[in-house]
């Protein structure tokens, strides 16, 4: 439990949807913190693709140098068709990543009895993906010569150290301890990119020794894409490397209850920077202003935020106004404030 | 149409399940060859995990140019517990890939409809990945320093060339223009990958303006992964990266009834070498040896070999030998040679 009362955080409610579903979860922040006896004193950054039109910034160092003085970011999303595909992606979102150290990229699936998935018979679905965040094929290495000529060539390098993978699969380690199956699942392709992949399997393999009750497996990603359709109830805590934890933490929301509840901590565990706290799902253009998207997934990265300040109360209520929301949804549809509301609510009762 | 009559056949049945699969399936291609006038002379090669225990090989250099004189490459599965991972993959299957130039590896995907798919609503399903074969992150550049220690780091680095993105892309586009919906999706990950990404991105719209009448669009493979539980008939010809083809092919065959049947092509569509056709499946040690792996994948990918030496009467006999045994299929368990045999006599019938 937190002693502190008053805490710092920094918005960014970016491109698309992304403003909206932020405006929503602030709502629900500030209405369980009421309840609970804590204030978020609250910075809007103004950064996106608005910002970029206008200016050709991303996230200035000094910007970034003050976000860093809050106790916890809020983010809604990050991308635009109308700004060059990375700009935003690279300059902002994984700027902040990587900058602030978020080497923990924590994504929970979980089916809501209520809720339907794509899935026929998806079973009891209740699992973490541990996703590193700090380091792959998202370090930005790579280049390109002779663009736009036949004789192009582009490389991507994914870069691994046994200190960036030792720190991440530690942490997962500690989540599966903490769970009552105790079950850790390491994804990778170990047969194919032999350098990154052995890293990663001695790296598991070692830090098992320091877990002896923890049932370790391993899955070439190929293979965990298949039982995430077939029997995805098989997993408790998965640890994965950056780009694989991308592409498995978007397919595990689409059979637990879609993309629009699927919530998202950049946690630095060490704690020498904000954490952040976002919605799985992307900016949605296509939907944006229209007060159709769903906020639930940001507002249970608030959820995260709380738990991660020490705040497991509020937490919990933001937590339980939510399932119960959810276990109430009929058909019809809700506007994204209307959904705000309606949990703030609850949250709050 | 060929007027070849005799084609010679490098057979490698590999790992674990490889070898059971590929004899139903050449008992099937046998089957067919006798009816349509045409003979198969076979070559077994006897490479895998026996063969590197015993004499540490993969693939000698002499055999792979024995191999090369062939008309076409079956192979069953390759991988084994028993041998470091990856010694196998990159010795020998894909050393096969890179050295025989197989840049179009060829994956479709088609709900039948009398075959369960774990989705609940799967919609109607047939389309075909073009997955990318000799580039990417499967190149084997990359490497590892000071291995085992706390300052270990390892890279992987992902190369490519316009050259091997232009003949792939403009293949897909062709297959695309050939099918009734006339629709190409490019999967990548161009908000992050950045380089490698705006090279398949530009390559795409470049070749786009040679063929109007095909509608393009562009997912992030992250997005493709929902996409594919949620609305599968969406697709058509998917052309992707050898690493993105790899995840979402496996996928693919998941929610379209399973990876016991999902055939592959690997294709050098210039004939400067053999092609190679495979299951999507991997060798499944736990089941080797049982007679309880199921052929039909194996068997399809003896259809996709007929059809890519212009034998399309006798690649036709043996998918609807497929399809109609497939309808038939009850619960009840069959052997691999039972399947086999049933698939075999209904594709001479
Ligand atoms: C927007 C994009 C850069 C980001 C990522 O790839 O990490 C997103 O897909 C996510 O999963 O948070
Ligand atoms: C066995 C492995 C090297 C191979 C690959 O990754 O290409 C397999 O998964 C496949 O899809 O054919």
């Amino acid at each position: 439990m937190s002693t502190q009362k008053t805490f710092t955080l920094a918005v960014v409610g970016g491109d698309g949807i992304g403003p909206e579903v932020t405006t929503e979860a602030l709502k629900v922040l500030d209405a369980v913190s009421a309840v609970h006896g804590v204030t978020f004193e609250r910075t809007e950054y103004d950064l996106g693709a608005r910002r970029w039109h206008a200016t050709g910034e991303t996230l200035p160092d000094a910007e970034l140098e003050e976000i860093r003085k809050h106790d916890a970011i809020l983010l809604g999303a990050v991308g635009d068709p109308t700004v060059p595909s990375g700009v935003l992606e690279r300059g902002l979102l994984l700027k902040l990543r990587f900058a602030l150290d978020h080497y923990v990229n924590l994504r929970p699936s979980k089916i809501y009895p209520s809720v339907g998935s794509p899935l026929a018979n998806p079973g009891e679905v209740d699992f973490v993906v541990v996703r590193e965040g700090t380091e792959g094929p998202y370090v930005g290495n790579g280049g390109a010569l002779r663009v736009g000529t036949p004789a192009e060539i582009a490389t991507e390098v994914s870069v691994n150290t046994a200190y960036g993978v030792q720190r991440v699969v530690r942490d997962a380690f500690a989540r599966a301890q903490a769970r009552p199956r105790k079950k850790l699942t390491l994804v990778h392709k170990n047969n194919v990119l032999v350098h990154a992949g052995h890293l990663w399997k001695r790296t598991v393999d070692a830090v098992a020794t320091e877990f002896p009750d923890i049932a370790v497996d391993y899955l070439h990603v190929d293979a965990a894409t298949i039982f995430l359709v077939t029997d995805p109830a098989r997993f408790d805590v998965i640890v994965t490397d950056n780009l694989f934890g991308d592409i498995i933490t978007d397919l595990a929301a689409a059979i637990s209850g879609g993309i629009g509840l699927a919530a998202s901590g950049n946690i630095n565990p060490d704690r020498t920077a904000p954490s952040m706290f976002e919605p799985v799902h992307g900016s949605a253009p296509d939907i944006a202003g229209q007060q159709k998207a769903d906020p639930t997934a940001a507002i249970l990265s608030t959820a995260l935020l709380c738990d991660h300040l020490g705040l497991t109360e509020a937490a919990a209520a933001i937590e339980a106004a939510v399932t119960a929301d959810i276990e109430e949804r009929s058909g019809a549809a809700r506007s994204t404030a209307e959904i705000g509301d309606a949990i703030a609510k609850r949250a709050a009762g």
